[in-house]
């Protein structure tokens, strides 16, 4: 293995980037760049490119390669980047986690595979073992993607547990999108002292995150609304923690009334003033005009923004 | 697009064929080839390489590709091959539905995008959609796979009925592995004078699938018990056919006590003196020696055998 250079872990707020995509459908590496300075400038603390939320499980390793090279050359610092790249293939898995950790990025933020349900715990972290074993180099840092209403395969605390022991130091934290705060306290607690940083999915557990140990979150509308994130986690021992929190979680709530992915891309185009941010690649669809008309006219109701962008 | 040359669409027993794993877990295509070449002239009439039972979520485009052009090197005639193109991302279904059309397969089995969850008929139409449009060769013969106890994303009879509208003779049939004899016998039912060729994903429903208008099946125990399946496709109208079907029903039976696809892999391996077919890519592991030692006493007592492997 290559020895590792210290290098500060991510903490505080990081967005799952949405990717825009071209009218042919091909990602859009320049707008993709320009929304990842915004966000950098905005808020961000690390960028959860090729999430969730990314439509990243849409595109190809190469076309995420494609992507995350343009972000490199412009100008995102890698050290600030926490790539997903955890497919339900092995070898996508290690191809995309070595190229990761070649070019420097603080992080990678993997995903169970997630074809086939139902695996054993075992199984998983051969899965998990393989590529950190094949990828063969310390300056790796796993972070565990936990979204089991999505990728319908869950991470377990046992599993970290047992990952954690045999990888210290290399499997450095998860990213709990379980929706459930009972397992995210559960994981805060569990591992505590052993140098694994947990980050909700949500803002909503922000707060409630950061007080029992949580380094920050990963949250889809880091995408719109970073700059009011970021201050719960910049002052969330203040006095004012709590309303700060009670702001982002309103911002939330509007938000989700509507499919999250396509609502982000809605947002982002009319504050943005760039309509070419609807587009998404199948199977997901673009908001009705209804649900895009009544997601805008609410955000804009409750004073929201998007500064600079 | 290209003129299709008028081929005879596969009918009879077709095998989501195992995929053989060497040591350090890279395809074995030697071995993938002679088990492609037993099959073929044990009862099967095709071969669905690349699905669930194959592993096939579990390796790369690239992988696929190398053991695609190995079989059809390997003398396996091409027009007898359906291989699964299906993939999260739009990308690599398009770039492995078009090489299978190139090289001349039979069909193939295309799995909907499986990483988002509570998609829309829309959003999957225009999934399926673009592939055929982006591969635009009339030779195309696209059949749906519907999976849902897998997959967790569902092909409904009003998508096939919107896909077999809009690309007539392109779109060619589905397999049904819902294991729902009710969803099958509504979907053979509907598209009865509709040119769609429906195979039920299990031998359980072979011959019920036949008498209701089905044109085979696919089914993982094609793998290791193809000729019995075969003479019930080929005797379904005789006195004999219930018999038959009772006794491939029964060893199904057998086989799915334990996790199916390792069951396969040790099956294969013990009757084919082979250990090595035992090894299986993660997520998922090998049958326990208590499992294993129980599918095979079984199988022997009920007189199974793998002739000529």
């Amino acid at each position: 293995m290559k020895f590792a250079t210290v290098q500060k872990r991510i903490e505080g707020v990081l967005a799952p980037v949405i990717t825009p995509f071209k009218r042919d459908l091909s990602p859009d590496a320049d707008r993709f760049v320009k929304h990842c300075r915004w966000l950098m400038k905005s808020g961000c603390a690390g960028l959860a490119v090729f999430g969730t939320n990314s439509e990243a499980n849409s595109m190809s390793v190469e076309e995420k390669l494609e992507l995350l090279e343009a972000l490199v050359k412009g100008g995102v610092p890698a050290a600030a980047l926490m790539p997903g790249t955890g497919h339900c293939a092995l070898s996508d898995s290690v191809k995309m986690t070595r190229e990761a950790v070649r070019i420097g990025c603080g992080g990678v933020l993997m995903l169970p595979p997630f074809y086939y349900k139902g695996v054993s715990d075992e199984g998983l972290f051969r899965n998990f073992a393989e590529v950190i074993e094949r990828v063969g180099d310390e300056r790796l840092r796993l972070y565990l993607y936990h979204i089991p209403p999505v990728s319908q395969v869950a991470i377990s605390l046992a599993l970290i547990e047992r990952l954690l022991t045999r990888y210290p130091g290399i499997v450095a934290g998860a990213k709990d999108s379980s929706g459930d705060w009972d397992n995210t306290q559960a994981m805060l607690e569990r591992f505590k002292d052993r140098d694994f940083d947990v980050f909700p999915g949500s803002e909503v557990f922000l707060l409630d995150g950061l007080r029992a140990g949580g380094k920050g979150c990963i949250t889809a509308t880091g995408n719109v609304n970073p700059g009011a994130i970021d201050q719960v986690f910049r002052n969330w021992r203040s006095a004012e923690a709590d309303k700060l929190q009670a702001g982002i979680t309103a911002t939330r709530k509007i938000v989700q009334k509507v499919p999250m992915i396509p609502a982000l891309k809605a947002i982002t185009a009319h504050f943005g003033n760039d309509p070419a941010w609807r587009t998404v690649r199948p199977p997901l669809t673009e908001l009705t005009s209804e649900q895009d008309r009544q997601v805008i006219t609410e955000l804009k109701a409750a004073g929201f923004s998007m500064p600079g962008l």
